[in-house]
């Protein structure tokens, strides 16, 4: 097979909110001849709703849609602690999955697209994917990206706070590694994807949390206070949703509050 | 004096790029009454002529556009270490400046806004100083935040890669405490507000840079590599730019590469 080249438009499309596209993303849906929706099973059915409706809304011309089943992840792996393995295993079948649209779904005079939530740098595999696949060599996607608005973003919106506190450090990290990073200082800490409740485990009476699920939809829910007091009221909050939507996205900060800010001082120049 | 209150948008617009404007900062704008514009000295005036431009573009309606000098910062006091000490002061000034602008420069029943570079939430005194009046009693805005593309995302995006390795943290943090943060875990870094290259004191052959200024604009500037190899560069192409346009804005991610891919598995769960 000669190498091919397609060219690939990886869009930010916002943490849900329709009204947090870019008026640049606005315009790479415009341009775009195929969009491929890789969708997440059927409890996350509205998601793949709303990039329906975006696309539609922002679309100009004629488009056609591509809609594949993701490749499941080996759960169970991953429960053991293999973690690596098992994410790397479902990237590779990602990407033989990504590879096979690129060939069989477009053209090399046309332009495919990928909406991404959020932002495609922030805890999303399709750039990763996308290089793996141009250094093998047989399909070579010529990469445009168009930035995001992140779920972080959007939980410091909602709460209407800053992420960091004056000359600190803000860490992001999945919840896996939370208690790693709790170790490391100061600054505040946003906490993606955790499927534990790892909030619980949170010690001291001085860190709040603030804490938002379905962020940007009309199902958004809010809870911020000291985790120590709010944290069996989010418990319970993320157990009725769960209940009613199927699913949850959700995500928090946590800051320490009433440390001597003068610790700043003189640290570093 | 009574308590009075004020509408006031703190409205997201993105790292330069016109077309990082979000369709809700877009409304926004356009629900404004009296747009505060805070001026960081004639050396950065393209920034404003751009921030007027979005609002010429964007705004419905009559509206007003008050300009004023930020209070400026005691950089004496800043470069003595006693950074807690001047940011508070500055804050302080900066905060009496804002009430006079809600007091004098508009009334109860208009709508104000300020335009924040980036994201209101990511290393930007609005919502702080906002909440500091707010404290007061005097004057109570009453907030609304509209989140924006960081120059954090502006520039994964333009290099195309992730933020963060597979499974790790990523932290975010002013460039004077990037060797604390140096210390904390195999997680990127991404390195703000960096006046004195410390990009240079960097060690270790695995560490690559990526590197960019003035982002989403014209003059925007790239480079990645070992930070090894490119930061002679990247000094160079500072100098130069420094030069040229009386000022810089630059960012840039830290990566260790060639660690161990298998260091994540099972940290946590």
């Amino acid at each position: 097979m000669s190498t091919e080249q397609r060219r690939i438009l990886v869009i930010g499309i916002g943490a849900g909110d329709p009204d947090h596209v870019t008026l640049g993303a606005v315009k790479a849906i415009g341009r775009a001849d195929v969009f491929f929706i890789v969708g997440k099973g059927p409890d996350k059915a509205s998601l793949t709703d709303l990039r329906h409706r975006m696309i539609e809304e922002h679309a100009q011309g004629p488009y056609r849609v591509v809609e594949v089943e993701d490749p499941s992840r080996e759960r169970r792996a991953m429960d053991r602690g293999e973690y690596a393995v098992a994410v790397q295993d479902w990237r590779g079948r990602r990407g033989e999955l990504f590879e096979r649209l690129m060939r069989e779904e477009m053209t090399e005079g046309e332009t495919g697209a990928f909406l991404v939530w959020g932002d495609p740098s922030l805890y999303d595999s399709t750039l990763g994917i996308l290089a793996d696949i141009g250094a093998r060599d047989s399909i070579r996607p010529q990469v445009e990206v168009f930035p995001g608005i992140t779920s972080v973003s959007t939980l410091a919106a909602r709460h209407c706070i800053p992420l960091n506190q004056v000359g600190r450090p803000v860490h992001i990290t999945p919840a896996r590694r939370l208690s790693d990073v709790a170790q490391n200082d100061d600054g505040d800490i946003v906490v993606m994807l955790d499927a534990h409740e790892s909030f619980t485990q949170v010690e001291g009476d001085d860190v709040w949390i603030y804490w938002g699920a379905y962020l940007g939809t009309p199902d958004e829910l809010l809870v911020a206070g000291p985790v120590r007091e709010v944290a069996d009221r989010i418990k319970q909050l993320r157990a009725q949703a769960r209940e009613r939507h199927g699913w949850i996205m959700d995500i928090y900060l946590l800051r320490l509050v009433g440390m001597q800010t003068s610790g700043d001082a003189g640290s570093q120049t």
